[in-house]
């Protein structure tokens, strides 16, 4: 078939793109070719704020047809966190029918070489990007994220990270070039002369299996990184977060069929409540390859089982933040309140263990016991959270009902240093949307240890009285090693302290922020810059992005011939 | 402590040739630092064909002491396969208190960064070629290849193998930098700005398991992986094959000491015959990376149990070479006849299964019948070894009693089309050498399958009837998918064959060497420029010497401050 969309237009439109990217993580400075102020779209075909809403509201209640093959029933019954049911629904496949039609293509996509599957890639992100405000609004209705959140982080953040990956899957492909001539001398004879040819090949079907938090930041990397390589990609999403992801797979159908590929490189596999597909799923041999975020159990049921395939997992991890002391206090509470409080802490990545001296820290504003640093936090959370709208704004609503429940027990954990509050969302009446718990526990009760060394996700963290800095130094440890990190931040103006935090970090194999007072926060990290994981902890095996990311998921295949 | 090297010598002495190891892994053009020629030897401190005869001679009966902390024992049983024994006894360790003890040294290791890692590791590589010679006689006597063979693929070649590690290991750290200056614009505020570390840290202690055949040439690439991205490495030789792997790890220790490094960062674990402790090593928690070569089974026990660890292993396979139709009939049968024959065909790499259609082929000789082209192949391989002494220069010596066994028992499968010969080894007369067994099989009779479809490790193949050449392709995909394949060989003049068989090898992942007529055979690899095994086929989950193969071996934590 001719194709709309020529690798000559392509290289025309991405490869600067391309070109940036790879300089960015190389250099690892700043960069984003994602623009996050909402206000930026809108023109050159992207949709405004106004035009993403009503491409969202046109979504609701109808079938989301994806024109695939095997589809054998329409399901979906996502509930937004802010009350309302989609009320969509999504092809449900028969897989004996769809993976071996997701293979169908697979040759003509490896033929096509590293570079067209990137820039086809590149395509399929533009047109996401695009569709930003489109796309805020579907992370908003199944995630719990606020608006802005589900904006930034469901959209140019995840292209950045999708295009991250884009950039390491690609890299990776040409270290080996695509030909070589080898000559090898020998003494007075001819030498021995050979042509070589290199082709990176795809290891089949790649599986994602998406999270309900984050569902594109999440999903994009394995995603692309998977495709880039030449697999196809089955993306089966987490029954209460399906639209973001289904929006994803049409875009990357159209942009394939656009190009000339054939669509099912790319699909969706929607489940029925209760259904738990991404157990059968993951063991078929035509799954190669698995990118999963969610809980330990599963993931390490994932490793343990899914033999066949490559499995990168996103598990829990316990959060540790340090305080010993600080330049800045006013600062560090501003930052910390916000590190809790941003989208209810309802990421991987939202600090949980706040170690704290119990004789008090140093600062700049005098000598602070345990007690004053614990009121002084709640208050700073107060602060930021006292107006109802910015409070709504920051905060979200809570994913599930699950949430909810852990936030309600956990103020018997321990002594209530800041209680949850419920916050009115004039909007969205049946929204769920709380305040951070702060709980007090004493880090050398043995009985406290069952509450801090597990992950309680949601808004709940945990002011851990300790001895000493060098007690939470040690805690700290015994903490990744045990559950796992997926950051650590910390607070000190002691040499030695910091090197000793630093080495437990090296040692265990985690990210690590340092006296973070201003606008960057622990739970954050850019693409491009940040490592997101270390995957050398528990709480991941892989990290986004690095080579080991990318590197497994094609092999070389070499033909040499004389001459 | 003083280092006797300092990262200054090791900078002038190593770092250009780092420097071609990584341009020849980029070009994959013919490189190597290492003579191939014995008589390249004996001068600036490197040891001749005599002085490593000496050396050589001089371990035999002794205990060869490492000085490692927690030796509880000496132990060693190896015999020759030229007949003699050894008589020489390794330290028995006692993990509980060496693993500690190698961990020791790894924060010094790990904050030596890549660079001296990689030096370090040259220094290494650069004092074992300077023993070749000495070797050379090691691995004849444990693995039973012939000298000239042992001299080569033993020494420079494997040394080619671990450079071609380091290389790849060099680049995966420095793709990262060590540190990043992060600034975020901020639209009319100050930008965000942040400085970030990123440093490379290893996974914790690999552990290598050696093989009987290619103790160095296996083991290398392994060993200086895992040590050249930071981890400790732990060495369990083969039982049969202790020596070449002992003579390293003293030469790594040595070094390491005289860079100021512990020496414990590499260690060797002999074991009494039979104590098998190659399953408890693995599953040890501080083993993290394992490097393997031996028996599927095996391989697929660590792949399933060492789940703590990285695990890359070579297992078996069944190699096919699809002879369709030649240009040059003389050199196809000249070239195949040493490929099954070198080293008694003990190599992962040699052919077995010889499919060729059973109406014949086309020649440049004209029309051969597949009873011509077997006959022909027997005269050839008679050819090549009509001559006793030349005989034992290719043959080598049969490595153990089963490989003798089974080599007996294959002449029952099927109609002998060429009978496996003693021959006598005037130096050695307890040598067990053999020459190679063709034997037909029909591949359309399902009861030959059994035979076709095992891996016959040793001086046996196969030569397979087929209806025609795309039955052959047939069969080859069908051996590759089920059994695994190291090397794919092909000889065909028919452009539509060609590319069915490639096509083949792209889809199943296996590295395929077409029209080999002169000096080059399919069952060897030169470093910097092939792969070796495919790692996307059942004979290998890794390629020698591939992105994947170093990139999981460390991982990188980031710190982040602000400013």
């Amino acid at each position: 078939m001719a194709a709309e969309l020529t690798a000559a237009d392509l290289i025309a439109r991405h490869r600067p793109t391309l070109d940036q990217a790879l300089e960015a993580i190389r250099t690892r400075a700043y960069w984003s070719p994602h623009p996050e102020h909402p206000k930026a779209y809108g023109e050159n075909g992207s949709l405004d704020l106004a035009a993403g809403k009503t491409a969202y509201d046109a979504l609701l209640n109808t079938r989301f047809d994806l024109d695939q093959p095997g589809t054998d029933d329409w399901v979906g019954a996502e509930v937004s966190p802010y009350g309302p049911e989609l009320g969509i629904t999504y092809p449900h496949a028969d897989a004996d029918v769809l993976l071996p039609a997701m293979k169908a293509g697979q040759k003509a996509w490896r033929d096509a070489g590293a570079e067209v599957r990137a820039l086809v890639s590149l395509e399929i992100l533009k047109r996401i990007s695009d569709r930003s405000h489109e796309f805020a609004h579907a992370v908003m209705h199944t995630s719990g994220q606020a608006f802005m959140m589900a904006f930034q982080a469901g959209g140019p953040h995840a292209q950045d990270r999708g295009l991250e990956a884009v950039a390491y899957a690609f890299a990776e492909q040409v270290r080996t070039p695509g030909t070589a001539q080898w000559s090898k001398p020998q003494g007075k004879r001819d030498p021995l002369e050979l042509h070589k040819a290199f082709t990176p090949v795809p290891r089949g079907i790649g599986l994602v299996i998406g999270c309900n938090t984050f569902p594109t930041w999440n999903g994009f990397p394995g995603l692309f990184a998977s495709l880039a390589t030449g697999n196809a990609v089955l993306v089966k999403p987490h029954p209460r977060a399906v639209l973001p992801l289904a929006l994803t797979v049409r875009i990357a159908r159209e942009v394939l069929a656009e190009a000339g590929f054939d669509p099912n490189l790319v699909a969706l596999a929607a489940e029925r409540p209760g259904e738990g597909i991404a157990k059968t799923l993951a063991t078929r041999p035509e799954i190669r390859i698995i990118d999963y975020t969610g809980s330990t159990a599963f993931g390490d049921w994932l490793e343990a089982n899914a033999r066949q395939a490559q499995v990168y997992t996103e598990k829990a991890g316990v959060n540790t933040v340090i305080v010993d002391s600080t330049a800045n206090y006013k600062g560090m509470l501003a930052n910390l309140a916000f590190s809790l409080s941003l989208y209810s802490g309802q990421m991987c990545t939202t600090p949980q263990n706040l170690l704290i001296p119990r004789d008090g820290i140093g600062t700049d504003e005098g000598l602070k016991s345990y007690d004053d640093v614990v009121a002084d936090l709640a208050r700073a959370v107060d602060g930021l959270l006292g107006d109802d709208a910015r409070a709504n704004g920051v905060l979200g609503a809570l994913v599930n009902p699950d949430v909810k429940a852990r936030l309600e027990a956990a103020s018997a954990l321990g002594e209530v240093a800041l209680a949850s509050r419920a916050v009115a969302n004039p909007e969205f009446p049946d929204a769920v949307v709380r305040t951070p718990l702060v709980v007090k526990l004493d880090g050398t009760k043995p009985d406290a240890e069952a509450a801090y060394l597990s992950e309680c996700f949601g808004p709940v963290s945990f002011a851990v009285a300790v001895d000493s800095s060098l007690d939470a130094v040690a805690l700290l440890k015994r903490t990744i090693r045990e559950k796992g990190a997926m950051t650590v931040g910390a607070y000190t103006t002691d040499a030695g302290v910091e090197t000793a935090i630093e080495e437990a970090c090296l040692e265990e194999a985690a990210q690590l922020s340092l006296n973070l007072t201003g606008g960057v926060y622990v739970n954050q990290t850019a693409a491009f810059s940040d490592f997101h994981g270390s995957g050398g902890n528990p709480a991941a095996n892989a990290a986004l992005t690095d080579g080991a990311f990318v590197a497994n998921r094609f092999r070389v295949v070499e033909v040499r011939r004389e001459g």
